[in-house]
């Protein structure tokens, strides 16, 4: 069986392997007080252009949203979040574990959050009686792939500055996202949010993501709440060093654009056998329509998410690449789909 | 600089990382729901005498002590610790965080919570008016590196059983418990327990501790609880994988045997320079008792913890071993204290 | 300006108050142990056809709402209500502040949740990378005014029985809904319900409401989630006094008869004027539509609150009726509207 | 039988009852923001000389504590209590539900937390490994009946400013410490903390205490809190009109200093018997040792607490007294005691 189901089906990146057998055998400090944590967050640091970032290493995006926004919010405070959000489905109510309401709001088909929903929510909360809004949660790329612009975050970030909000970024899949859109950059996400993180898991890394906290209110006492939700690890070296892979030797942008080159090529090759979508092809994951007997035939050879029914006899299926992904395979994939579509 | 200071100071055992580089490139399901950790559980499980146990992996201790807990306590109940437990001092009130009270309990010099400690909290917790005293933790080994016995052990059991109690304990140690006591056993763990967990991080994995779930009462949804708190990664191969290596292998044993033997080799020539204990070395913590110009002139040459005072000239220190402590070091730490004594 | 705003714009029934001072000097045990707590707990209980059910008395409605979730649910299970449920928008987050998400479900014009809906969101919800739906919330009377039937509350319970959910009622407005519908009774709602509760606050008392426990399931401990929320008064026998009151001498329902009467002559005279209505007035909220400059020229007198707006001129206000309201003032609203809409 | 059991036997003082009487049908806002509300802040703001504090209503002192802590602290944040604070032993982990650790100092017979403690707290939790103090939280009078001078009040106060700590004082029973040392005032207390409450289910109420916020720092948004917590009342006039006759027409005051004269002459006439105290009676709880024997005669005839076995024959119990204690049931006590010790 081949997987498409994620893209986190594969171990590290040969290189980040490498890295933690070379050195396996130092001695360090524990709990991310260690020289790779400090050399990973120097390294991330260049690429952000915005020196009173601080930057902390943990090993998972759940474990990344709730520390965060725990971290934030007082207790009566709540985060707006799209509908279809990470957090606000597929995080088993860790935010609500925390004592935070998520205020969702309906995304039109591009699972992107607007200013104008953001701006709903607000108005709706007006008094005590009611949570108060305070942080913006994002997904870059969000929960479908599709990737905010440059202008989409500029006019978010204007928005919460009208409206007195942090806004947070969950950047599981940052790097395909980097991968997708050429004008959006690390130093972009640092300008136009509060705090967000870079996805390690889902890019090359055994685990680990990179919180990056730009706002310096923001900061204070960060490595308690770490603590307290099991998210310094003793080891936390083993972090550390993968993003000194990640970033030192630009393994991270590697992987990703593998990964984004990998979705286009499939996307293209199945545009050409007269696919629809659900969505328009983006980043690393894509949202093919296929007739239903094509699908069942296919995951015969293939794993990969049924999505969403769309008629009768057609269904949206989830197809995710990711910087282990094989030409070979995708290129099998087309061949089998072609020929089943042939008959 | 040779470090001393705890057990987590080096990466993973070698053949635990020829393990993850072996099937780096393999393509397995996510959140632990892969064939290692199946076959981790499997090889666990042997030893258990319990095959009703339930098993799941995560990445560290208070991870663990956190998803326990919180998974087994209504809102009311409490856990009750040793007041030097590391629940009730070293996990910045994670338990807390989930709204239970650890009712902390003094316990003498051997660091262990006695029965006696346990009936008095639960004697004076007489009402709705005081949380209801629910669960029983310990840490085996303890905080201090003693090692509860067989006999102590199943006295905790009685104990709880008369009083309607479950019985947690920690095992972040518990190898080096298990290499210093020939008569337990995980099977006697599982004996006593409701549910314990088996500290990989400091016993020769990257990361990683199993949590046995012995009463089928507490099995149910506990991956809910994991996946709420963070704890279940998305690549949980790399923990069942560890597993593998730690049981399959026998690594999880040679590794604690290894430090266990480091440890009474240094405790044994310190005693032999005439050393004294602040309590008596049992496992791979010890406790040796030095004049504080010695401990300067040896902090030169190796990092290890200022324990506690012990009068105006002289210091306890925590000296502590692991399955990656060289026995060169050991004999080197043992020649320069002879000679600082000397002086 | 007289008050139409709501339903608790005045103190106790005078009979209510006259039993607070005719007790005020008895000396009695703390803590809703005391002997009025058990008479009015028996008093209530002659209308439950329910032995079994255990009753407690609290100060307020979000109160009530939060410790019986808080006590019922483990820490991922969430509570399904419909999208305009009070717990769902206007109790600040209370829910989400014991750590359980609240799954919102939208509602037809009704305000009721329906048991499509319920499994709906027990459909969607389908592994632990979800919260687990494990009860569901209704209001009775609805945030609007609507009264579920006892044909609709028995398909809720039959639903709630097929998916393994607990029903609590919200009953902040149970007087009103049972003076709506003569088929609906205290028995009724023990009968489907596995808790709910019973409003003092809106319906004849300074303050209170009784949580009747209908499953044993849930009776356990119910006194420390109380205690530990601050929900056990000291002198909780005006509680439990009060709710003598309100049942030894019927004023519960004399009070509930009062109000929806008032409703209902205000509503007659509305649509005696040619008023419509945004929903069909079933209890003591009635939401009439009036003309903006109509409903201007009212707030010169009254108080009530603007509902929603209908269109550019039109717009939905809302009267609510009390134990207290006086038949005078109804007249009075109704002649001055009369004039305004003649004008 | 008579009751010295507690200071919330009966129901309110004969004025505040009388005011709720006057008042009833009075038409006000909802949720504390009436008239009455505002005008017992304006009271109580006269005593205080701190024009910046904010003053809100609730209706016991577990919900005080809890509102006021979870609002202050951030999630790793702890408070610093005696071992025998109310929050830590008697509030069923409130604050622990909150989600913060309880840090308990030892407290010699006095029953008061000292600078010394605190600062030992403090030095004892050192790094993100440990909850971080951030506020000291006293009883005023305390657990035992004795009161803080305005010396060791302003010695914690400096203490805290030396230390970067917030001060809570539990004030349920602050009437208590007024009326038994002249040099305190609420103007003190106000000096001293950043947080107190004014306890008026204790002195003289049905029930409520007013939480006076002196910080500035710490007001915002508080009443999220209260409504989030259940904290609001819906008829919140009636605890603004309850704080308006304690402060108005000083019932508070008298009602305290009749409790204390009660319990001085309790305390003068056991000494003139011969008995021993565990602790210097100061304020309306006192605690007499009494012949077993004695004890269980005056049990026929009074209700009141056993406190602690002394030895064998003796034993220590708590007589309390409050603002409905009749002189005459003193005096029967004292008789009937003098007639058992006699025999």
């Amino acid at each position: 069986m081949i997987s498409l189901q994620n893209d986190y089906s594969e171990g590290a990146h040969p290189r980040i392997l490498a890295l933690l057998t070379q050195t396996n055998l130092e001695q360090s400090a524990g709990y991310g007080e260690d020289a790779y944590c400090l050399q990973a967050a120097s390294h991330i640091q260049q690429h952000l252009n915005a020196p009173q970032a601080a930057i902390h290493f943990v090993s998972g995006g759940t474990q990344s949203n709730t520390v965060i926004i725990k971290s934030v919010l007082r207790p009566h405070e709540a985060v707006i979040a799209a509908q279809s959000g990470h957090i606000a489905v597929h995080e088993t109510g860790a935010i609500e574990a925390t004592g935070h309401k998520v205020i969702t709001m309906p995304v039109a088909n591009s699972g992107k959050l607007t200013p104008e929903a953001v701006m709903t929510a607000v108005k709706t909360h007006t008094d005590e009686h009611m949570v108060k809004p305070r942080m913006v949660y994002i997904s870059q790329t969000t929960e479908i792939g599709s990737v905010y612009s440059v202008a989409e975050l500029r006019a978010l970030r204007a928005c919460c500055d009208d409206l007195g909000l942090y806004l947070h970024i969950d950047g599981a899949r940052l790097g395909a996202a980097l991968a997708a859109n050429s004008e959006l950059s690390l130093a972009i996400m640092a300008e136009v949010a509060d705090v967000f993180y870079i996805g390690g898991t889902k890019n090359g890394a055994l685990l680990g993501e990179a919180i990056v906290i730009v706002n310096p209110d923001l900061q204070a006492d960060f490595r308690y709440g770490m603590k307290q939700h099991g998210a310094l690890l003793a080891k936390g070296r083993i972090l550390g060093l993968q993003f000194v892979g990640l970033f030192a030797e630009q393994v991270f942008f590697e992987c990703a654009h593998h990964a984004h080159e990998q979705a286009m090529a499939l996307a293209d090759g199945l545009r050409d056998l007269g696919c629809g979508f659900l969505t328009a092809p983006q980043s690393n994951q894509i949202f093919p329509i296929l007739p239903n007997a094509v699908i069942s035939a296919l995951q015969q050879k293939f794993t990969f998410y049924h999505w969403q029914d769309i008629h009768d006899s057609d269904s949206a299926v989830r197809l995710v690449t990711s910087w282990a992904t094989e030409p070979a395979n995708i290129k099998e994939f087309l061949r089998v789909t072609a020929e089943l579509l042939r008959k």
